[in-house]
Order: structure tokens, then C-alpha cells, then sequence
């Protein structure tokens, strides 16, 4: 047997809060309301979903006794990892055990493969307390693969039948939310008898709607990233020599930036969805970050926090181009540049840019010119998980500062540290908030087998409240989608909650940046407790604060 | 007014723990041991030391109501950022108000600089209380600059005199102690009355003896660093897809390596001073993780954690040789190689390298050949601190892996991930060990200071038993030096304590590890916990508790 730590150990005996619906178990009492309608585009999601399609938003009161039958149930874990998802699987297991005592549950193993592949254990009591609120997937482990296909579905479908499993429960992000709503829907329309929910996870926080207020994993990741922030602007303000740029994970949102600012006051942070909106060039980023750094030093401050979203450069329209011309270019000429290095590659793409490309291009790091050509994804696009954004900031605003200087404008040291923070925080043990949440949401996900629906997201809402006030129930999941324009074809997918820029959490740090930029007004949230006053363990986030103000 | 975190609001209200001897206040009853030799080269060490040279060992028990007079305190914080060095300050002025209510407390600011310059603030009580149990050096600053000329000794005495400040207390790593020492002697025989105080801080943990356990910092920081090593390795073993390597700050000793090691359970962890001691070369420790990696990958485990020691690089004999000829050559030809870019002067210097060196510079990336000759320091070395180690490793891992998948010895996967971790745990709020060793120290070189000694460190010992029976009293500065041989000259310092093979944290790593190579034997430390059960808040590393065994 393994050593675990004093912490694990300590904290397995945590007992999750559970929303007062479902304090007496998940035989609960459901009110129905209307029927529903996507958020657009309802004529085509009806008609791909004419078996869930519309279904009520349920909200559920506390039942009785529960008098069902047992039932076997499967879960996955789908696409990265998020804490809590242990406390999802564990609330799931107490909420159909609570239906009834002989209930079983089935782990697929290492994400839908293991569906499809039939690689499954059954989860036990003794398995499952030895996972209670510790952060990771490495329960049953998860995977990327997704479940789209009608052999897929074949295949699950044989699965489950061989195992008894009546339902399924499918924790993932938006697009594991929408394949688990098509296997509902190919389950009914096959008369099959086996039910698909969904529980929303998902660190960088953009599967949230009026009915979704949080996907879970979201609160934990931007605590840790904001200890380590916090940290980062102590020692700035202690040694008085660095800027830090740090890179955040969050590739098509920009919500842990904006949350990880909210906790900490950084001199700056960039939100890809406002440089989008007003289309900068990352010409204007680059001297909007070096006008901060030149105030600061100017006043004798030469030190800061910049904060930058992982995904940044796909929201710069220029950049943008620049990347699909450069895809074109080598992926048309790949037999000519196959034997040339990255600098190669890169000086024979510059060759065949447009005039204002080139331009972009040129002005861009050598370092970042190579990477955007040599490292290529199976599909021959650049990865830009692989761009050192915070490197490339950090060297072109020390370009600019340079130029400044010689111009006058700037008189101070500018000495830089980059970092990225991203698997530091996947894998946290999970907060009090994501705790009682993932453990709400896997027991609220029984209910709602228990009650017997299927395309459903287990929602656990009101979250702002303490867990006894905290409203559940199920939102069908067609009615966070809408259709979209993905790799050539019309989808149905659920809609992406990206930053808004006239929602609260942006409004507010847009009213404080500018004071944040040039003053020292950082705040150090330190290290997640689980223990102590209720005011430093049960905390909900900034943007949550703001949002439900 | 700035926010503060509501950890922080709940965290200042912490009143940290003192040993026994100390808790009716800083008039102690003083024990004095014989006299005392320093640990190496005595004659010399007595001949540069002939006023303080020799001074007793201290033990301090529980005395009365103090009546000394007022005394005027100066305090500095020297060198690197250590958490609680904030404490030792609210350890120090609680004491001294103890010794007489009218005492006070003056910080020089920015670090030694403060001393010479003149720059200082008086410390009083509601500034104190607004930083008891932060990290950060930020309340009064820090700063590198060393205190060794006569010139600034005579700025220092001029400073002090004008406050009235009749004892310095210096926070500082072995070189700022050794200069306290010196001071100290200096102000001894210049009969200027004022005394001079040592306090043991670096989160590096080379400053330590039988009389230092631990140099204040090293816990917290390496707590930090083990509770993201300890998500990594979640992150690994869920993901199931990544090696990833960690650097960590530690330049000239590998203490924090180790204890994040004994703290997680990595799959490797390199130790510098076994690296050295078995004269290792690169080609060596390559081979030894590429092995441990294929082994994993052939039993399906394509994941992994290797720590890396920061020094590392300085510590293999053929590269510190490759180094030294690098820094000779392009020295040598500073004309020459001036206008020639990164790659340029690599290629320039490969050419006029030995056999030897050259066989090893070809061996490494070219990303780090242009890395050893292109950042250099203004004397013209390498900056060892830039080179990322980490990264060198991971891809000369990965080409020795595909050299024996090649021959058919190796049959996984291997991506990587890198990852370094130094400033994010420096300024972290101290843990309780560092906040109550830290305002012992502090309240203890208020003793030291009322006791009238002068060249002492304070030393508070027996810390792995609870705080009241902890040991307080003073070391002689002189009993911890030798000789050493720096920058061409004989010196006398403060000896480094480095990972000892033959001590018990190495050897019982060196015990285990075959076992963590192939293993998935993780331990997920978690984040610092400030409340909560005793056993999750009051704990000390694991080196001091393999040491004192």
C-alpha cells in the first residue's frame, strides 16, 4: 500500500455538503417546467434531436424514502482533468447506493475508449472512500477519444447491455456534454432503455449558461494559479528587479486569467476575448504592456505581474491570418521545406506571405517565427499549445522598451522571468466549493437517473449560498446548444461561454486596471485551507461574486 | 488602504510559538559552554577573528522581569527572499520591547545598502503587526550588495551612531552571516559598541550544522514546491501521457531536490553532490533517466517525474571543464565573436574546444550550446542560473530513447513537459515550523543582544519536538568557518553545507529510489495548511526528520 500524506489523510474524512434537495437521498420530488427551446437555431437541433428535444428544466425537492429497484450505472470520465472529479464519481456511487443499497456502479476505464473498448471495473465502497476529495483522474482515467460515431454507439450500447447498466453518466466539457446528448438521444430513438447525463467540468470555466454556473474544477485550478500569482507579486515586491509574465492555461477562454486577476491585482492582464472585440494587433498589445512597464519604472517601480491567457494568439486578428497563410504555405509546399530546420522553414514561408503578413510575421521573435512553422499538429496546423506567448511578450515589450529609452520616454531596468501555469492545477485536490459541488453534482446526477431522464446536465445552481440553499435539478442538454461552423460542417454543439465584455467580472476589472497597472495594490490569496474559519476555506470565486452580485 | 486575502486577515492573528526559555520575555538566564575553535583552519580563522574568536557556545533558560535599559535596534534583511523573514523581525522587536518597552526598532532598507546609504525607517508597532506571519521581504526590502570594505564598515558605525543603534541584527545566508561576523570584529576593535547579530536564512538549506538545524525558509519553500510536484505527479498518472521535468532553485547544494523528492516520490531526482562525488558525466545521467523511462514505457507507464537540481550543470566535471574553456576562449577572442549571433560564437568556440570538451559540447542540444556561449555575466561567465537544464535533459533523453527504440530496448512513448520552480515559493506565507522558527530566531537575537553579546548567530535548536521544548541561545559566527579558496583569494567563511551522501535523508532516498523509478509510488503533499489538526499543520521536513532520527 502506497504512503499517503498527512493532508490526504486527514481530508478523506471530509463529508461533502449536500444541497437540502437531496439530504434525505436521490428518491427526490420532481417539479417539471415548460418545455424548452436550444438558445438558437431550434428548427435543426429539434430536428438532430427529435427524441430529447425540448424536454422541461427540472428542479427537484427533498423525496422520501426511495422504493426503486437496483440499478447498475457506468461512468466516464471524458478530456482533461479537473478537480473534483473524484467527488463527482463519489456523490454518483452515494446517490444510487441511497436509491437502493444494491445498486452498482462501473468505471469505464481511461476516458469513452473504455467504452467503446469495453475496459471497465467495478467501483466498491472501499475503492471508492480511498478517492474521496482528492484531486486527479487517476480513478479510473480519462481520455480524449470522442463518442460521435453509430459503431461507437453500437458498441456502447453492447456494453452497457452486458453489464446491465441502465445509465450512463458522462463527465466532461462542452463537447463531451453534447456527444453524451447525442448517445441519449441514439439510446432513445433505439429504444435501447439506457439513460445518458452529463456533469460540466472543466478548469478553464466556459460551460456555464443561466442554468450552469460553474464547471467544476474551475475554482481550484485559479486558486492554485493565485497562490502561485500571489507568490510571484510578493516577490516582485519584495526583490524589486522582475517583471513576471505567466502564462495561463485557458486556450479558448480567457476566464482564469480574468479570475486569477480578480484574486491577485496584476500590473496587467490580457483577455483574449477583449483583444478580439476590438481586433488589436499584437503591435498595440505589445505597446500597451510597455506603456505599464514604462510608467512603472518611471516612477522608480521596476517590477510587475503581467498575466496572459495560453490561447492569446488566436484571438489577434493578424496573428490569426498570419497562422492560417502559414498552414496554407507549408502544407502546399511540404515536399520543398520537408528537408529544411525551423529557421528554414520559416525564411521560405516568409518568402510567399502577404505584404501585411510578412510584416507581422518579421516583427515577431525569431524564436516564436520557428515555432509557429516547425511545430505541426497530424493535421498540419500549428500547435499553439506550444507557443511561448510569455516569452514572446516579455522579448518584443523589452524591444519596445529599448526603443522608448533611446527616444527618452523610458527611464527604467527591465529584467524579465516567464512561467506557465497549467498542470500545476489540474490535479489539485479539490477546494471546500468544488468539494461539496462535484460531490452535488454526482449525487444530483443519481437523482436524475433515479427519476428516470435521460439527455440531461445535472445542475447544481444558487451556488453563491451555502450548500443547504444551493437549487438542483436537470437542464436538458439541447437547450445549450445551438449550430455551428466546426472543421467544414454545420454542428450541434453546446455554446461556449466565453468572456463577456459587458458581463460584471470584465466591467469590474476594466474599471481597476488602470489603477492596478501603475500602482502596488497586489493581494496575496496564499494556499487553499480545508480547515480553519469558514471565511478562508469556503470560498466561491470572483467572478462567481460578481456575476450573481 | 490595499485589500488584504481573507487567509491573510485570518493568518495575522497567528501568535506563534517560542521556546520555553523565551517565553517570560528576552532576559534570559545565559549558560556559557567552554571556548569554542572554528570547524577548520583555527590559526587563521583566531588571526583574522582576535576579538570574537572563540566566544562560548550559549544556552539560554527562562529569566525574570528584565530592567535594562532602552536600546535603539537597526535589523537587515540581506540577499534572497526567504519565507518569515518578516517574523524574525516581529520576533525581534517583540523581544526587545520585552528587554524595555522603550526600546525601538529600525529597518535599513533595501538590504545592506540601507546600512551604508542611510536609508531607514523606524519599525513600529502597527507597521510590525500589519506583516507578523507574511512572507516576503517586502516590509523593509532586501538587497545583495555585501558589507566587506572598511569604508562601508566606517558608513555603518557612522549610521548606527547617529540613531543611537547599539546592535545590528543581520538576516542573511553564510556569506551575509560570515560579514555580520566580520563586522561584528570590526566594531569590537574599533570599541564602537555596537553588536552585531546573525539570523540563519536561505530557502537553499546549505546554511546549517550541529548548532543551525535549518536555515529558515527551507520548509515552507520546499512545501510549496512539493504540493505542485505532488499535482504533477496527479497530473502524470491520470493523463497517463508525460514525463515531466522539474527544475528547482538550489544552485549550490541539492537539499530542495531532496526534499521534494522524500516529500513526493519522484521517479528520479537528480542530487548534484552525488553527481560530483561520483564524477558523472552528462552522458551518464542521460543514460541512467533515459533507462528509468524505457523501463516505465516497456512496462506501459509513459509517465514520470524527474526532479533537476538548478546547479546541476556546475556540477558534472566535464561540463564545468567544457565551461571553463568556453569562458577562457570566447574571453580570448571577445573581438572576434562579438558581431557573431548565439549560434556563431558556439560554432567559433567549438572549433578551439579540447578533444575532451568538444566531444561534450557537440553532445548537447543546440539550444544550450547557444545558451553556454551567449548569456554571460559581467565578468564574462556563463550565466549557469539561465540554462535551462531541464529542458536540455528532456530532449537528450528523448534522443537517447529513440536510439535504443531504434535498437529495440525501448518500446514506449515518451513526450515531456518542463516545468521550474524557484521564485513561485520564496515569498510564500511561512508555514507554522517557519513562522514559529522564524520569530524565535528573532526573539532570540533579542536575548543575545541583552545578554551584550556581539559575532553570534542565533540559534534556536531541537525544533522537531514541540515548540516549548525547542533549545534557544547563541553560536559563535567564528566556530562555523574555515578557509576557503574564492576568486583567487584565501578566505574565511562560513562552510556550505551540502547534501552529505553518507547522511541519512541521502541514504534513505538512495534506499528507495530503484523502487520509485519503476513504481507509481506518488505522495500528494497538498498545499500548506495554517489551521486545522496538528499533524497537517505542524510538521518539519522531511530531511530534519530523517537527521534527528
Amino acid at each position: 500500500m502506497s504512503q499517503i500524506s498527512a493532508l490526504q489523510k486527514a481530508r478523506a474524512a471530509y463529508a461533502p455538503k449536500l444541497p437540502a434537495a437531496l439530504q434525505n437521498g436521490a428518491a427526490v420530488v420532481v417539479t417539471e417546467g415548460a418545455a424548452t427551446q436550444s438558445v438558437a437555431d431550434c428548427d435543426k437541433i429539434s430536428a438532430l434531436f427529435p427524441k430529447t428535444y425540448g424536454s422541461p428544466v427540472l428542479t427537484f425537492a427533498a423525496g422520501k424514502e426511495s422504493n426503486l429497484p437496483a440499478i447498475n450505472v457506468g461512468v466516464i470520465l471524458s478530456g482533461g482533468q479537473a478537480p473534483g472529479g473524484h467527488n463527482v464519481i463519489a456523490g454518483l456511487f452515494d446517490g444510487i447506493k441511497s436509491l437502493n443499497a444494491d445498486s452498482r456502479l462501473f468505471g469505464f476505464l481511461k476516458g469513452p475508449d473504455g467504452l467503446v473498448k469495453d475496459e471497465v471495473m467495478e467501483l466498491k465502497s472501499d475503492f471508492i472512500d480511498s478517492y474521496r476529495n482528492t484531486g486527479g483522474f487517476d480513478m479510473i482515467g480519462s481520455g480524449r477519444t470522442k463518442l460521435e460515431t453509430e459503431e461507437q454507439f453500437q458498441l456502447a450500447e453492447k456494453h452497457c447491455k452486458a453489464l446491465n447498466i441502465s445509465a450512463l453518466v458522462i463527465i466532461g466539457g462542452d463537447d463531451s456534454n453534447t456527444n453524451a446528448c447525442v448517445l441519449a438521444e441514439y439510446f432513445k430513438a433505439h429504444d435501447s432503455g439506457i439513460q445518458v447525463i452529463g456533469c460540466p467540468k472543466t478548469i478553464d470555466g466556459d460551460l456555464k449558461n443561466e442554468w450552469i454556473e460553474a464547471s467544476f474544477g474551475f475554482d481550484t485550478a485559479c486558486r492554485v494559479y493565485s497562490e502561485l500569482i500571489g507568490n510571484l507579486c510578493r516577490d516582485a515586491n519584495s526583490a524589486k528587479k522582475y517583471w513576471h509574465f505567466v502564462k495561463l492555461m485557458g486556450r479558448s477562454a480567457s476566464h482564469i486569467a480574468l479570475e486569477c486577476a480578480l484574486q491577485t491585482h496584476p500590473n496587467a492582464a490580457i483577455v483574449s476575448e477583449e483583444v478580439a472585440a476590438k481586433k488589436q494587433t499584437l503591435e498595440e498589445i505589445v505597446d500597451k504592456l510597455a506603456s505599464i512597464v514604462a510608467n512603472r519604472g518611471n516612477a522608480g517601480l521596476n517590477f510587475g505581474i503581467i498575466l496572459v491567457p495560453e490561447g492569446l494568439v488566436e484571438f489577434i486578428p493578424n496573428i490569426k491570418t498570419l497562422i492560417a497563410e502559414l498552414n496554407d504555405i507549408l502544407a502546399a509546399n511540404a515536399a520543398s521545406v520537408e528537408s529544411l530546420d525551423a529557421l528554414g522553414k520559416a525564411n521560405f514561408a516568409a518568402g510567399k506571405l502577404s505584404e501585411a503578413s510578412a510584416k507581422t510575421f518579421n516583427a515577431l521573435p525569431e524564436g516564436i517565427r520557428k515555432q509557429l512553422c516547425n511545430d505541426r499538429d497530424p493535421h498540419g496546423n500549428v500547435q499553439v499549445s506550444l507557443i511561448e506567448t510569455e516569452k514572446m511578450l516579455a522579448e518584443m515589450v523589452g524591444n519596445r522598451l529599448k526603443a522608448m529609452k533611446s527616444e527618452g520616454s523610458y527611464k527604467g531596468k527591465f529584467a524579465t522571468q516567464t512561467h506557465f501555469f497549467g498542470y500545476e492545477g489540474r490535479c489539485a485536490a479539490p477546494s471546500n466549493y468544488d468539494a461539496d459541488y462535484c460531490y452535488s453534482l454526482g449525487f444530483n446526477a443519481a437523482a436524475l437517473i433515479g427519476a428516470g431522464r435521460t439527455g440531461y446536465m445535472s445542475s447544481v445552481r444558487n451556488t453563491t449560498k451555502k450548500a443547504s440553499e444551493w437549487i438542483s435539478g436537470g437542464i436538458p442538454i439541447t437547450m445549450m446548444m445551438n449550430i455551428e461552423h466546426r472543421h467544414g460542417v454545420d454542428k450541434p454543439v453546446i455554446r461556449k461561454a466565453l468572456v463577456e465584455l459587458d458581463g460584471a467580472p470584465f466591467k469590474f476589472f476594466a474599471s481597476v486596471r488602470e489603477d492596478w497597472a501603475i500602482k502596488t495594490d497586489y493581494v496575496y490569496p496564499g494556499p487553499i485551507q480545508y480547515f480553519g474559519p469558514s471565511e478562508v476555506c469556503d470560498l466561491i470565486t470572483k467572478t462567481l461574486e460578481l456575476e450573481k452580485k
